[in-house]
Parts: structure tokens; C-alpha cells; sequence
């Protein structure tokens, strides 16, 4: 049983959760709580930490499993949330191709650029699964989708939905070659409800305080606006995800 | 001006930004920030606190409002935000009456039994105006509307949204007595998507972990479930709002 943070493995925990540059070394990222931990793909599970207490409850969950035992308190030191449940994993990172995120039938697509809020990034993996989004686009100033907030929030979706990290002249190009309609948010924008999204389909969503870039802005095929009342000038990054991918899911029911 | 902590007034706003209690008491709390600081009506703005610099950018936003200024370390101290803005105020809490939350025409409402999270409360408020909806309703053990992190997710929205907080049977009851209709979410419920929102309605959001109440579950008119692919077994509370109101927010459009 690890008894100290100042054990190796410990250590090494605590850096995959704070640092971006040692997960991408290393290949991996860290998944933590119950929840989380039954959803992650056995062959993607490195190793678990466990306390005992969680080891008693369940323990049919760690065969098969490398895992060893932790003291509650460095396990909460290792942890980045405030409650820890008892469990951590190492997990091995995906790598996804192109061809991964077109899913079956008509691609529908998230293209996300430079978002920075992690809660906001996880929320839109998770909803996007909900809603049958095929695949996720990130360019390559997006939050990093292994921190641990991120990973969190998706509430196990990042485990399931394919994603690529591109520079967003590759994400264009991408687009053109498998003939996917892009869609960006402008005030100026067509109503959004006026569209057809069961054709294939990509949906941006630009960063939190600024939007899109004016390049992508350009470059995107439609420009739309969702209908907004009072004085809102403009939703959540999240939100206004939610609305589109929805939107499509509604329409592509009706077929 | 004020330049230290232990400064009276300082010693307040601090009190106000932590304790539900001294907001009650005081029938006032604290929006902080440039955007918030332009969207408070002037008749509920009791009192602003800015730094110098604040004042010389932005010197005509002072106009007929009584302030004092602070030095940027102290207002800093006092502050709910890590990087906040030169600009806070106290202002006057609002006083609705349910007739205030029926809106013109038919009503469209949303009910919060027990939510949790400010930043899930703050972006429904937000979402709320955006969509259009009518009024909120929050049960009495809901998340404070007034505590800072809510207010600020809400971007100016709590200036303008009207709301109730009721104990669920007296939201029942106003609901009955209006004639509108309650959705609750529920896994055996009714395909989302079918159902007339044209009329008045009311969606309930329940709270993060456990939805509603099994009580309000029961009670509801009619038991509804957004679809979901994939293993996703439920949505963030603010997103399944916001598929609620947007949807209603189309049909209603198309009239």
C-alpha cells in the first residue's frame, strides 16, 4: 500500500493531472470516481489506485485490473477533486483518424476553435454523444480535452466520442474534400432554423469571450444566428452548441 | 478613498459577496464588472465602488450614481473574481409577483427544484431571456440566485428576468390555477419531441445528482424524455433546459 505522496507513482499522478506536456510524454491522462472508472475501455486501463474502503465495495471492478492500494489521504493528494471516491486510473490517450469522426450516414460534426473553458469543452463531448454528433474537431489552441475538469465533465463520453486535433486550414480542408456544410455563428447571420442539417453538416464554436475568428468566420460556408429575445447578445459556448446539434438530432428524426 | 480592508464598507461587500444571510438581511448584493456594472437599473443600483483607473475610462457610466472610489488592491480583496475589473456594486434585490412571470401572451416557465450549481442557475437565467421564456420558478431549496457566481454566469440576465422562489406544493398550485401545463423529465417519459409547447407550459430542471423529486415526478402533468445516443444516460442540467425552451421557442416561432 502507498502510504506517502511522496511516492514515486504518486508523484507521477499529480503531474498527469496538472501538466499537459507530461501527459502528452507519457501518452496518458488520469480518470477519476466510480462513475468514470466503469466506463473507461479495459484495454485503455494502465493501472488504478484504490483505497481499500473502495476495493471492499468493489471489487469485482478491478479484475483484470493492475491496480494497488492507496491511503485515503495521499489518494486524496493525488486526487483533483475535493471529494475523491476512492479510485483513480491511468488511461491510455485515443488517436483517432479522419475517417473515425464521419460516424455512419451523414456526418454531423463539432468544429471547436481555441475554446478555454474546460467545463464547457466536457459538457459539449457529452452532449454532442447525446445528440448523435458523429465526431468532434478541435484546432490546436482548444483547452487540452485530458485535463482532468474536461474529462470529468464529459461523464465518461470522452471514452466513446472520436475527435481530432487539427490546425483549422487542415479542419477546412477536411471539410471540402467530404463535401460537409460548415456553419458558423455571426450576428448577422440566416435564422438558424431556416437550415437543413441532414445533410452533413459541421457546426463551429469559437471562444468564450471572442467567438470565431474572423478568418474562420470568412471561411465557413453559412453563416446563421440563433434567435436570441431580450437583450441577450449571446449564449454559452455550450449552450449554444447544444442548441445546434440538437437542432439536427430533431431533424434527422423526422426522416 | 478607501485603501484598506479592514476599511467598514469593505468589510460588507465581503460579508455580501459570502453570506446568503446578510444579503437577505440587507435586501441587497454585489455585481462586479464592466458588462454587469452598464445592464443594472439605475433605480436598483444602491452603490458603486471603482478604482481611479476605472473611473477615468469609463467616468461617464457614473453619471448620477453615488460611489466611492478604492484602491485596486482592496477592491481586488473584495472581490468574488480572480482578475476583477475596477468596478463593483450593491444593488437593490428584485421583488416579483407570479403575475409578473406570465409574460404577454402564453406563458413559457421554467421550474428549479433544488439546483445546485451557481454556474448551472446563472446560464439557465442567461439561456431563459435568450429563448424567451416567461419567468423562473425556483423551489426554496435551490442554489441562491444572488450568490456572486450565479449572477455572473447569468451576464446581466438576473437584471431582467423575472422569477418566484415558492415551496414546490405553491408552484403546483399556480400552475393549476393558470392552466399550464408541467413537463418533468423522466427515462420512461414521452418522446420530448412530440408534444404542442405552444400553449403555456412549464419544463422542470431538477437538481445535479438526483433530478427531480420522486414527489414532483408524480405530480407533473406530463413525464418527458429528451432523446440521447450513445451511452449518455442523462444531460447537464443547464443543457436539458436549454433543448426545453429552445424547442418551445420553435414551435412557438412558426405560429
Amino acid at each position: 500500500m502507498i502510504t506517502s505522496s511522496t511516492n514515486g507513482q504518486i508523484k507521477n499522478v499529480l503531474k498527469l493531472q496538472k501538466s499537459t506536456k507530461a501527459r502528452k510524454e507519457q501518452g496518458v491522462f488520469v480518470a477519476e470516481g466510480l462513475r468514470l472508472f466503469r466506463e473507461i475501455p479495459k484495454e485503455r486501463l494502465v493501472k488504478a489506485y484504490v483505497t481499500e474502503e473502495f476495493f471492499k465495495k468493489h471489487e469485482e471492478l478491478l479484475e483484470d485490473v493492475e491496480y494497488e492500494f492507496v491511503a485515503p489521504n495521499v489518494l486524496k493528494e493525488a486526487s483533483d477533486t475535493k471529494t475523491p471516491q476512492g479510485i483513480l486510473a491511468i488511461v491510455k490517450m485515443f488517436h483517432y483518424e479522419l475517417d473515425d469522426i464521419k460516424g455512419r450516414g451523414e456526418p454531423c460534426l463539432m468544429v471547436l476553435e481555441n475554446l478555454q473553458d474546460p467545463g464547457n469543452l466536457g459538457t459539449i463531448i457529452r452532449t454532442s454523444e447525446g445528440a448523435g454528433v458523429s465526431g468532434i474537431l478541435m484546432s490546436e489552441d482548444t483547452v487540452d480535452i485530458y485535463n482532468p475538469k474536461v474529462v470529468r465533465s464529459t461523464m465518461g463520453s470522452i471514452f466513446r466520442m472520436p475527435f481530432v486535433i487539427l490546425p483549422m486550414k487542415e479542419i477546412f480542408a477536411f471539410l471540402k474534400k467530404e463535401g460537409i456544410t460548415s456553419y458558423g455563428a455571426h450576428l448577422d447571420g440566416k435564422d438558424f432554423y431556416m437550415e437543413d442539417y441532414k445533410k452533413a453538416c459541421a457546426f463551429f464554436i469559437g471562444n468564450e469571450g471572442n467567438g470565431l475568428t474572423e478568418e474562420t468566420t470568412k471561411k465557413v460556408n453559412k453563416a446563421i444566428k440563433i434567435p436570441m429575445y431580450g437583450q441577450v447578445e449571446s449564449l454559452n459556448a455550450a449552450i449554444a452548441g447544444t442548441v445546434l446539434m440538437y437542432e439536427a438530432m430533431r431533424q434527422r428524426r423526422q426522416e
